[in-house]
């Protein structure tokens, strides 16, 4: 896979959605998809797709359309996918609880080694097949099976020292949940922060327009 | 303030990060930014941030910088988080119970006015300050309540059918953990579409980027 450098954030936070949707049609059976079918589907433009597509040596003929399983094998291959990256989860709170026992951490790239909370009443249990190890035994752990990323779904409050602890012990990503924006200048790794905010103020913002219309 | 039509997606999708950032500078009693530190913090051009802005009229000066406080109020109106919007969100299980504890509603424009769920054992219960009713009650409690959006925090398999129940009932907007990519089109109303597995195979391509080096 040809890949050019410094390709934007803006083009690499598409990747996934791509890869959402093009999996879906592999599984589906679709053998063929075009640039115009997945602009529409994705509410991009047919260029931009292909431009996209060609930061990365794009994806073969463009008036025949993609076919769905070598661009679906090319996204994968991209993103790492298919690299066996591994996580630990920090904070089995009703958030972590919900990642544990929900979200396909595998289908994303990732296995869950396990996870760690503070709390005397779940440390030993297991939820969605990850056992919850005492908070104490985080940095030992992190330094002997280096997990790639943490996944960080503890109080605000915790999660900069926190954040600095693994990275120290290792850590190189941080998925971040706790609300609080980490930077990678001030840690040194990639972090992805999630706000769940920026999503319901964008669903704000569209009730608002249709009120106006 | 003053509005052009047609305002991207991608325009209208940075608008909560500029008002998140913003917004902490005033609490922090910040008076003005430049177009040059915004950017720097978020990582965009000062040129994008000037071009986003002047959809909606431009936020004064650029030279001496934003006013914050003007900025701040700018957003809000634009975004519409002072029109007292109202909600309800459907499934308290984990991820429910996450949101309805820790998740700041009327930060983002809301207010929550009850939770629904099938389970007797949540049923009449409050999580930060929602009573959870009964999931039989919820179009008829829609229908005489009005809530202008409906937060889905349900399994993904009956989330079409609760989707589509919903905007019968008079929801103009639905905020879908489900899973499963509701779309305008299908619905009459918009849709914020929250997939986990987006921002974690970002980070995924980050950290193999990483390791390429």
């Amino acid at each position: 896979m040809e890949k050019k450098q410094n390709v934007s954030r803006a083009v690499i936070q598409r990747l996934p959605r791509y890869y959402r949707y093009i999996s879906a049609l592999r599984a589906q059976g679709e053998q063929r998809v075009s640039s115009r079918k997945l602009a529409e589907t994705l509410g991009l433009t047919a260029s931009q797709i292909r431009q996209d597509f060609n930061c990365f040596g794009g994806f073969g003929q463009q008036g025949y359309g993609y076919n769905v399983e070598k661009l679906c094998e090319g996204l994968e291959e991209i993103l790492g996918l298919n690299r066996r990256h591994t996580a630990v989860l920090v904070g089995v709170g009703n958030l972590g609880r919900a990642l544990l026992k929900n979200f396909n951490f595998e289908a994303s790239g990732f296995k869950l080694l396990c996870a760690f909370d503070a709390d005397k009443m779940v440390i030993g249990h297991e939820f969605g097949g990850a056992t919850v190890r005492d908070v104490s035994e985080l940095y030992p752990y992190v330094s002997e099976h280096k997990p790639d990323i943490a996944v960080l779904t503890v109080p605000h409050s915790i999660a900069p020292d926190l954040a600095r602890g693994l990275v120290q012990h290792g850590v190189r990503g941080l998925w971040n949940f706790t609300g609080v924006d980490l930077h990678l200048d001030n840690l040194g790794v990639p972090v992805e922060n999630v706000h769940f905010s920026d999503s319901l103020m964008t669903l704000c913002y569209q009730v608002n327009q249709i009120e106006a219309e």
